[in-house]
C-alpha cells in the first residue's frame, strides 16, 4: 500500500491549518484566511515548480490538493472560536508537513537534472517559502528568519543535503527519503525542546544604507 | 465589431489608476508610483499565466497593455494633485475591471485544459492577486483580506464559478461570459450599496503559534 | 580574454551584500540573512526568466552563482560586526552592478524576442526587483519607491533604453552594451552627487480609496 499522497493530503492540511491561524488578532475575514491558507500549502511548491520550468505546476494538475486545504481552512475557520488547538500538539504536527515538503521538493528537483545545490536550496525553499510569503500577506517579517524559530529551516537544510548525498551515492531511493525526513524531524524536535538558534545578525553601528 | 480589446484595454487603465491612487500618503515617487501601476494591473495575469505555463506571460507579448497602463498611471500621477475622482465614481468603474479580468482569467484557465475548480481559483486570481501585491508592496495587510471590503473577491469567486458551471453544461461562450460578468458586477454593487460582508476570524485565546 | 563572467559573479555579490546589510536592527538570523542575499542577488533576474519563460531559471542551470551569493552573504554575516563599509564607498559598487544586471537582463530579453518597450521593462527589473523583494521581506516599503533614492531606477531605464535603442539601430552589441552601462554609471553617480530626485505624489486631499 502506497502511503505517500495520504501524507501529501496531510502536509497539505497542515500547512493550510498553519496559515490560517498565523490570522488571528488580524482581522482578516474568511477569504482573506482562505487565501493564507493556499498560499502557505502551495506557495513553495510552487515558486520551485516555476524556477524548474515544471509547467504547469503540480496543484493545476492536482485538484484534490486544493480541494484538501480549503476544506482544512474552513474547517480551522469555524472552530478555532471554539477549539484552542495547544501550541504543543502543532510543532510536531507542523515538523512532520516541513520533512515531507522538502525531501518531495529536493526529490523532484533531482528529477528535473537541478545540481546538487539547487536540489537542497529548491527542497528548502519547498518547505519554508509557504510561510514567508503568508508573513509578508500579513505583514510581518518571516517567522523563519527569526533565531525563535528554533533552527526551523536549518532543519530543512540539513535533511535535504543528507538525501541529495545519500541519493547521490547511494541511489536508493527509499533509504534516502527515510533519512532525509528522519534528520529534519530529529533536528527539529531536539531544537525545540533544547531551545537551539541560529546566531542573529549583528553590526557594529550603522553600516551603509543600500538600495539595490 | 469586437469590443474586446478595447474592454481589456479599459480594465487595464482602470487597475493603473487603482494602483496609483492607493499610492497617496505613501511618499512614493514618479518610478515608484509607474510600478504599483503595473503590478495592479499586470500581476494576477502574470502569476495565472505563469502556473499556467503559458509563457512569455501575456504582457510580454503585447506591448501596447504596457503603454495604456504607463499613460493612465502619469495621467493620474500628473492630475491627482488638482482633481479629485469622488470615491462614488470609482468603485462601479473598478468593478467592471474586476469583472472582465476575472472572466477573461477563467477563460484562459479552461483553455489551458485546468479544472474546474482550478479555473474559478485562477479567474479569482486575475481578479485580485494585483490589488494584492500593491498592497505588499505598500507595506499594509491587502485590503482584499478584510470585511469592509464588501465581498470583493467572494463576487468574483461567484462570476466564476457561474461562468465556469455554465461553459461546461452549455458550452455557449457568449452567454457564459455574459452571466459571469453579470454576476461580478451585480454582487459587488449590491454589497456595496448594502455593506454586505463576510465573517472575519475570530479565535478564542491564543491559539499555537505556526511556523510553516 | 571574456570578462563577462567575472562581472556577473562581481554583480551577484554585490547584490548578496546589499541585502545582507538591509538587514540590520531587524533580528534576522543567519538563515534569513541568506535568504535576502540570494532574494536580492537572483529575484530580478528570476523574474525575467519566469516571465519570457527561460525555465530552468538562469541560477537552477549554473550553481556557481547561487555559491557566489552564499560566501558573500556569509562573509558579510560575520565581518559585519567589527568590519563597517562607509556608505560612500557601496554606492558606486552598487550602481556597478545595477548597470550590469539592467544591461544583461535588457539583453536577454531581446535574444528572446520581447519588444523594445518590454526589454527595457525587464532590463529594469533584473536590475531592481531584487532589491524591492528584499525590501518588502524586511517588512519596508521599497527603498527604489522613494524619492530619496537619488534616480535609482530612472538611471536603469535610461541605461537600458540607450542600449536597446543602439541596438535596434546601430546592431553593435559591444558599443550598446558600453553607452548602456555608461548611462546607467554616469547618470547614477552624478544624481547621488547632486542630489536629483524624482517628483513624489502628491494629491489633493483624500482621493478615492481603491481596491483592486
Amino acid at each position: 500500500m502506497n502511503l505517500t499522497p495520504y501524507l501529501e493530503h496531510f502536509g497539505v492540511a497542515v500547512s493550510a491549518v498553519s496559515g490560517v491561524l498565523a490570522a488571528r488578532g488580524k482581522r482578516v475575514d474568511l477569504f482573506g484566511v482562505t487565501v493564507l491558507a493556499l498560499v502557505t500549502a502551495f506557495g513553495g511548491g510552487t515558486i520551485r515548480d516555476l524556477c524548474l520550468g515544471a509547467t504547469p505546476v503540480f496543484w493545476v494538475k492536482a485538484q484534490g490538493f486544493v480541494i484538501t486545504a480549503i476544506v482544512a481552512a474552513l474547517a480551522t475557520f469555524f472552530t478555532a472560536r471554539w477549539l484552542t488547538i495547544p501550541r504543543k500538539w502543532f510543532e510536531p504536527t507542523d515538523a512532520i508537513a516541513l520533512a515531507m515538503f522538502t525531501i518531495v521538493g529536493a526529490s523532484k528537483s533531482l528529477k528535473f537534472e537541478a545540481g546538487g545545490l539547487i536540489a537542497v536550496a529548491l527542497g528548502t525553499m519547498t518547505g519554508v517559502a509557504g510561510g514567508i510569503l503568508r508573513d509578508v500577506l500579513l505583514n510581518e517579517v518571516p517567522l523563519v528568519f527569526r533565531k525563535d524559530i528554533n533552527l526551523y529551516a536549518t532543519a530543512a537544510i540539513s535533511g535535504a543535503t543528507v538525501y541529495v548525498l545519500m541519493q547521490h551515492f547511494l541511489k536508493q531511493p527509499l533509504w534516502s527519503v527515510a533519512a532525509g525526513v528522519a534528520v529534519i524531524l530529529l533536528m527539529r524536535l531536539l531544537a525545540i525542546r533544547w531551545e537551539w538558534r541560529l546566531p542573529e545578525f549583528e553590526t557594529g553601528d550603522g553600516p551603509p544604507e543600500s538600495s539595490k
